[in-house]
């Protein structure tokens, strides 16, 4: 293994256990030494990566922002509700992700280092806008507003469901939110094709293991 | 000034002193001292109040969840509407209101004394499903999970409001919100005569002036 890769793995490995630390403590209780003993690396490896523990969160935060799975569809709205439903697959299982919503949400955190969300907004933006140009969205549809709309939802879906949780899992619920919300966002002949089930991450995840 | 007066006014002044300081330091952060400085009372008048910081938190959370300002009207559905947005209006005003809806979302405040939000859920479940029985929402309606997702997205809208300004303040946004979702609620006849309008607290607080 070139000594380029070791280091990428190392500093992925720390980053996961901060963001389990993050997750299960909070940033402010949250101590390197908790993440140097999950993390099984010497103090003198942490610190090569990252000077301190906001720098943690940092990198915390910028691996949030991700469309992993996200492959083109026939409309641009099918790729905002994979992205959003692949997110929520995802974040019950990462700590990762579940670490960066926190410290967005937590008031002192993000006094600190800011949050990911305008970076959220940005990708939801960019594909209501192509969406809007290819005709797919009605005409009232502003992107930036409807974007801001869509992430504050996502957010408040997630943390209600970790606070009241249901029989259900996050990924159903944000198929409901996007069941409520697309109606008024999708032209009707793209909402009748468009596909927001809960089940749709596995089966995202089954064509592109055929592929 | 009756005895038992002077005890419920000298309760809300701690309540709000300890609002206020949960809101700007969050709720580990927070001293018993920083809440009798600031509400001016002895520590004996708070302790006889409460007998703890945990339960002045319970407190300021049984304060939060309150329709006050909404009027009976036409339609359940602009109840429903009108406490959204009269809450939008106030939040931004009212410490005690944003502490108790940064208790709901610290995560470890929550693990000690719960949220508010299956109350608000409440509301907003029990205002559905008399405006259904009325025959104000559209068929595919569940009452108890689009209440669910309304709060949720509130929330969501708060929290984003807070950490990503714009130029527009909560209840604008919230105003977005309800126009963003209202349409896959409410019948078209309803629809149309619903006011989501950003100075409708203005409005309502108006016409209880006049009456």
């Amino acid at each position: 293994m070139a000594q380029q890769e070791r280091a990428r793995r190392t500093r992925l490995a720390i980053l996961e256990a901060a963001g389990t630390v993050f997750d299960e403590c909070g940033y402010e209780a949250a101590t390197i030494s908790q993440i140097l003993a999950l993390a099984d690396v010497t103090r003198g490896a942490l610190y090569f990566h990252f000077s301190s523990k906001e720098d943690l969160a940092r990198g915390v935060l910028d691996l949030a922002v991700t469309t992993e799975g996200v492959v083109p569809q026939q409309f641009k709205l099918q790729e905002l509700a994979d992205a959003s439903l692949l997110l929520a697959d995802r974040l019950p299982k990462e700590p990762m992700l579940r670490a960066a919503l926190r410290l967005s949400v937590d008031q002192r955190a993000r006094a600190l280092f800011g949050t990911r969300w305008p970076d959220w907004i940005g990708v939801a933006e960019g594909l209501l806008a192509e969406a809007k140009e290819r005709g797919e969205v009605l005409a009232h549809v502003d992107p930036h507003e409807t974007a801001r709309l869509l992430v504050a939802s996502w957010t408040g879906v997630q943390l209600m469901a970790e606070a009241v949780p249901q029989r259900e899992d996050l990924v159903h619920e944000i198929s409901l939110l996007y069941q409520l919300l697309l109606p008024n966002i999708a032209v009707p002949a793209v909402l009748a094709r468009l596909d927001m089930a809960p089940d749709r991450p596995d089966r995202l995840r089954q064509q592109s293991a055929r592929s």
